[in-house]
């Protein structure tokens, strides 16, 4: 089985990139599975209905999330019943949402579980644990285990990766906006990148109008976040799983910028 | 003018690769001028005077180091008269060392400059208005200059490379031991890369010894840091500059372990 | 001579005790300067015209701030023209406004410096070397010195008091909003004070509404902040100055609320 | 009944502090049961069977710790054993020790119960969730309850103070080694103060030496952390809870040092 991931969506320049390149990333890859993180794609924070059903539309199976789950308040109103829509397992219990999502492909079932590091980001439950929780969970099912690890910091996300190394089908990183060539699979089988990249401008800081996070830098006067205009990429990565060891064959990068042409 | 420049080297097992590879790499690419970042050469955390004249030796022309610069404190006896090491410009003026080296190669003179960002890391002056200070001064001399940028936030590292663009011919970033996949030439000439990734240990967590880490994640509890042992890597970017524009022609990423073989 | 220092004042509620009390507080201690901290005299976050207007009417000669200095975007209308208006002298130098004041009192001069921490808060220039720099000029003038150093870690609240010990007549501490019970004159004659307190509502969460506050600590979810309401408080302190010495004789502390009712 | 806390007891000074002052303030205060935090006891970080001993024997009931409880490995060996010594209950729990201990007194049970905050401080489980277990079971007992809650952060201490208002019989905080004057009962009946202070060294920064800490602060340098010499202060609060009600009546502080002398 295939299954495709696709880095934090930013804005509409990353919105765009999906729009125009995922059939083309269906017809040459043929995944079986789709998974997209889409906690920028409301102008950089959060996500909206409409945006989350668009990419549904698209044909994405999950719709993954991080610090910026709550960026956009209209998520408070849809996430009940945004059934593909997973957040970090590890925010306080009583947060709307959930953060593992079982699905049935080709007669598979895949548990897709979400976590957020805690290194240089606000304080939640412990990711490690929560991860020890649902996998145990999804062990007995006998599913194929996909985990999009959001964090900051390099050490906590290897970290993660060597945990779930031979348990997981796949660790992915995600939130630093910046795709790592570090891609491998672990001795024991584990598909792992520390992040897969951001799918939005080309040219900004992470996405952001790099003026204005210049001017943050330089004066440390505050400044009003605006998604980046112009040349746009996008970030990915496409991962070969063995059905029945339900453990990884291969992780291959995917960059589509102007310095990184997609060849059909 | 062809630049090696290789990430931190991590213990003894990312002396190791030096020694091993740095011949092969000089073969394969005859490098004008080699830096080499050594902030973890010493058991994972600063330098020792062997270790710097070892690096000298094997031809490394400048030696950078960056948050773990005082690690060990042997640097204090033999910092003054290593004239090929720099520290971040960016520390107090009064510490020991510093920030800038020029070099002359081929006719050409090289200003190698050492900074260190601010977010998720010690106070520092502003990295830069640093920066701006030494490059005027640089330009004025006519130099080639090479910027590792030791930070860990990848905004600020984005950052950085945008307000060189088209005044420093290269700048690298150093610190979070992960390669990333995003090495480009900005639209004005300068060569960028977030991370050039670490040299050491490939089994580690960012060279640790990853059953410690994963303690320390799991518990809480304090756990010495030991190196990692076992299979190595070597992280390192290669750099054409057009010694006319004194900007960037090309940069390669250069990874080197089990999954990634060296062909000579 | 007398120095009245009011701690942060934060929104309506901060500004009704100054209203309030500031008479009495004059009537009771003659003070022969008035110095407000402003950081959070607009609805928690900055000050404007108005309000700035307000304080020096009510008799202030000097108004500080801290990291919500430019919370209100109204300061940049009107910062330039607000000569008693000072904010952190350690933030970049091309920044709006200045972070020393000289005033003329009773034919002695006054230097009001304010400084900013950089544990835990954003990054910024040095304030202990800003300190030194802005203290040599001010000594030179002969001026009696008065530091605000808004900070939140204790360890670098303390260190800058000891640090001035004997140069500035005293260092009082903001940006904490609790009154600490640790005035004292250090041995060589500064009054110093970790922290003076805020000027506000008495039953919330540093000023804000305290169900907001603890809806974010116990979810993690968004919350926006609102001033709290109900009653009130008012946290200054009392410094008698030598004027030969130009060091302190005398720091008391004054807290105003429910449980600690104020004596004419 | 009425119970002492002490702050903070930093090496060798604030021991001596301790023998020298308790059997005073028993003399003066008759309190029924004695806590004190011994996180620093140990030259500054952890603390020791003998020195845990010799709180014991000079008559303390409980000791609590905070973010040093792991500073002095000889905690490993004796923590098991030791049924009087508690450390932060929201540390994870597989790690050795516990966070609440019920003892009795004149016929009453107290549970005495040890926080650990998460703003600037390491990652560990919510303290907020962990004090809503813990004292669901304490209540069930009709035990009176007492809150250590060790934090840096004024808004969670304070959020924690009013969470716990009218359950738990007094919230003192800790951590930040300076005494805060807002020690209050709140309306529901809870005795709350931000920071009982440090007991031990009263000229240093935080019971550190000075002249290391400001060498830190201006350099950057590693320095060696050591215990400050000189003169001594104890920091302490006395709470009178009505043993019906099980809640706060009264919550004085007590400063002792040169500039504030004890009273017999
Ligand atoms: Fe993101
Ligand atoms: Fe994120
Ligand atoms: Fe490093
Ligand atoms: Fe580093
Ligand atoms: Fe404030
Ligand atoms: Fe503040
Ligand atoms: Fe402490
Ligand atoms: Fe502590």
């Amino acid at each position: 089985m295939k299954i495709l991931f696709i880095g934090d969506i930013f804005g509409s320049p990353g919105r765009d990139m999906v729009k125009q390149y995922l059939p083309k990333l269906k017809t040459k890859y043929n995944p079986h599975f789709i998974i997209i993180n889409g906690e920028n794609a409301a102008h950089g924070k959060g996500i909206t209905q409409k945006i989350y059903n668009e990419f549904i539309n698209f044909g994405a199976n999950v719709i993954t999330m991080g610090n910026h789950t709550w960026g956009n308040r209209e998520i408070f109103e849809f996430i009940d019943g945004a059934d593909k829509l997973i957040r970090p397992a590890n925010f306080p219990e009583d947060n709307p949402g959930k953060g593992i999502i079982y699905s049935k492909v080709n007669g598979k079932e895949i548990a897709v579980i979400n976590l957020q590091g805690r290194a240089f980001l606000p304080p939640s439950d412990c990711p490690f644990k929560k991860a020890e929780e649902l996998i145990k969970q999804a062990e007995k099912r006998g599913a194929i285990i996909f985990v999009d690890f959001h964090a900051e910091a390099t050490s906590e996300k290897q970290a993660m990766g060597w945990y779930l190394d031979g348990r997981a089908a796949a660790v992915v990183g995600t939130h630093t906006h910046i795709q790592t060539a570090d891609n491998r699979i672990l001795p024991n089988g584990t598909a792992y990148i520390t992040d897969v990249g951001m799918t939005g401008p080309y040219d900004g800081v992470l996405g952001v109008d790099r003026d204005l996070i210049l001017k943050r830098f330089l004066t440390g006067l505050p400044v009003k976040h605006d998604v980046a205009q112009g040349r746009e990429q996008l970030s990915a990565v496409i991962i070969e799983i063995d059905d029945k060891t339900r453990l990884a064959k291969k992780i291959d990068r995917i960059l589509i910028n102007e310095d990184h042409h997609f060849f059909e």
